[in-house]
């Protein structure tokens, strides 16, 4: 396996670090727009890990917008697989590069939504993925692979999906991915400071575009903004946090492979963070038109969500003052195969202090980094095999769960899920 | 009496349009830093009014930053009062202009407070009027009046409080002062949308610096900002609004003349407006620090207060889309002049429909203009008369209130106050 790594940022630098210690590949090529951060992972690698295990990484420049230049690329490094980690403006391009190339493709986040021109907050326009799913038969002829969907959420949540009705469910009522955190941020001082753990100018986007579900009566419909409140409980000492329905790439894809009355996505903002959303929103300063602003040097033009994301902490910048941990785990309820009713919540754990410590990385993306790289491992050996575009959920469960949760000592990741039980039964 | 009013602005427009249905003074000489607006201003009032009233006005161009073309000014038009209309931090430079023409001064804002330098949320700094009552000797000497905090809060507030000093109570317990209106702006198609009926910028100075409170036994002091959030019944058909205490002049003003154990402001910004400036506040959005944001241009900086004010519609546009009344009132508790408990609150409401039916004016800018217009007529015809920095309670507050209520017809206002007693009697 030659992999084509595209994006050096937080997500694609934890992919390199991770795959570092694994050595199922023959050569990956991180590459970003500005290659002096693809540098920077590989020469942290070599400081970690020493030369050997550098000689395996090589570095590109790329222009991830441009399906040629991808393409081109990863021809000039015969890549086998291109993993797409940049932002998801840039789907199309890679994954037209990579099919052009004849590799397999993985992301982890699809191709993006547009909302319904009138009801957009009861019907769906453009889905998420839907772009990608239109170019499956050009897949399947080529006899390519398209693993779409393979981060955490969506990703980890798909295979969760898979497990449950293949091992635990008779029926399914509701997949419910719940994804929630009790990650503080503090300033110099130790005071607790409102600093987002990811862009808010993407959290914007996401959550404030229109929520979808999908009922088995119903197929995929929208609703308004922070639907459905939850309260939701979260484990390993997280405990209760506020979830609100959020557009997620689980919505699109589980119900394409696995049998479930409903099909929901719920983030755990929290009240906190909710309020500011709607606080953002209610004042326009969501907003990414222009207005025109006094300054020093006289008007000028700037977006309210430009001007948000300015007066914040850089999410790159607070790992080192950052505790806590976030959760991405499936709610499923439903029919157990014993026939009774059952509920479970099925999860992994990932604690800022640690992935911190280990890998420089801060918890949520290093939590996303992971799960591409056991899917490529996993393709590497056989174990799951595909083609034409498929998410995670369409392949078995069990040997990912497995060399996941396998100690390293054992030849896994050693990141054990876990799964809760929420019915006495 | 000639007038010299400084400010063409909201308010400035509304004094010169109220005063021109009265006969009380030579001239009303209406000035701005930018004359076209002062011109427009009487313009208005020749149309509506007819050459004869018009002809009583005069136009000016002045800086009201610098005290000697403020006293040039005054002198050129034989100025006997100087009516301050502008933002507060002009109130020294025309303070000091006044004074050295030999003119009476009026204001509705006085000059402004500093924050503690350690303890801004337990005691006060520089207090509002501190700089304006270290002058008062300067003013007694030259046999001058500067009447301070004369609009509507302060103004009509500190002319109840003298009201209920003189004719309602024998001993005072709290005189608090209650703001709350019920007002609603629409946008075009009819949707209701969240716009400040007053500068956002302004309001978020006012609201995030430490309230101030006075009683008997600890003199001023302050508080976090939203301290003592309490549910006020507003009359009229306003109803309960969420009130919090807010830096105010009346705190400042009441106890030097008025009898009382403890004074208050409270401000109903309502439980949706508190929140947004919580909020701002939290997101490091009240902050008039520039930051660094991308624009089409290139990097610029601009202050994240002045962007917030940019994106909301400018208050001055929002008169004709608004609906609904405004309430200014001072809430009185202790022991009635029959010796029993007392409790009630003084009020006047302006009804935003009728002054832009008969001035053009939104209702709030309004009931502000209102009251200095009453005070300069007391002043004229000698109803009113002292020396020194005094506020609207060192004065009788009975012919205040009766000018005001008498029917136009009859040579008053025809703006009623009201009085409702809280506790059965």
């Amino acid at each position: 396996m030659r992999i084509l790594l595209i994006g050096a940022g937080g997500v694609g630098d934890a992919i390199a670090k991770i795959a570092a210690r694994r050595d199922f590949y023959e050569l990956l090529v991180v590459s970003d727009y500005d290659e002096s951060r693809a540098r920077r992972t590989v020469d942290w690698i070599a400081a970690k890990h020493g030369d050997d295990v550098a000689a395996r990484f090589a570095t590109a420049q790329v222009d991830a917008s441009d399906p040629e230049v991808v393409a081109s690329v990863a021809r000039e490094h015969g890549a086998t697989h291109v993993m797409n980690a940049v932002e998801p403006k840039f789907v199309p391009s890679i994954f037209r590069g990579a099919l052009a190339a004849g590799a397999d493709y993985l992301d982890m986040a699809m191709s993006l939504s547009e909302p319904h021109p009138t009801e957009p907050y009861a019907e769906t326009g453009v889905k998420l993925g839907d772009d990608q799913f239109a170019q499956a038969a050009d897949w399947e002829q080529a006899g390519r692979l398209a693993l779409v969907g393979m981060g955490v959420e969506p990703g980890l949540s798909d295979v969760f999906a898979r497990y449950a009705a293949d091992h635990l469910f008779s029926e399914i009522d509701e997949l419910g991915t719940r994804d929630g955190a009790n990650l503080v941020v503090r300033d110099e001082a130790g005071d607790e400071i409102f600093a987002p753990s990811f862009s808010i100018w993407t959290t914007i986007e996401e959550c404030l575009n229109p929520p979808v579900v999908w009922e088995q009566d119903r197929g995929w419909f929208t609703t308004p903004p922070f639907s459905e409140p939850e309260v939701f409980e979260f484990p390993e000492g997280i405990g209760p946090v506020e979830c609100v329905n959020v557009e997620h790439e689980e919505v699109l894809l589980m119900p394409r492979w696995v049998d479930a009355k409903r099909v929901t996505f719920k983030y755990g903002l929290g009240d906190e963070f909710i309020n500011v959303l709607k606080t953002l929103h209610l004042l326009g300063l969501d907003s990414t038109t222009p207005v025109r602003v006094r300054s020093a040097n006289g008007p000028v033009e700037v977006a309210p969500r430009d001007v948000v994301a300015a007066a914040l902490p850089d999410p790159a910048t607070i790992g080192p003052r950052m505790t806590g941990k976030t959760c991405a785990g499936l709610w499923v309820t439903g029919t157990g195969t014993d026939g009774a009713p059952r509920e479970v919540y099925l999860y992994h754990v990932s604690d800022n202090e640690w992935t911190m410590r280990e890998y420089e990385a801060q918890c949520v993306v290093w939590q996303t980094a992971l799960n591409p790289v056991v899917a490529l491992e996993l393709l590497a050996t056989g174990a799951w095999s595909g083609r034409g575009v498929l998410g995670p959920e369409a392949f078995d469960a069990k040997p990912f769960l497995d060399l996941m949760a396998r100690a390293e000592a054992d030849g896994g990741y050693g990141q054990p899920w876990g799964m809760e039980d929420r019915l006495a039964r």
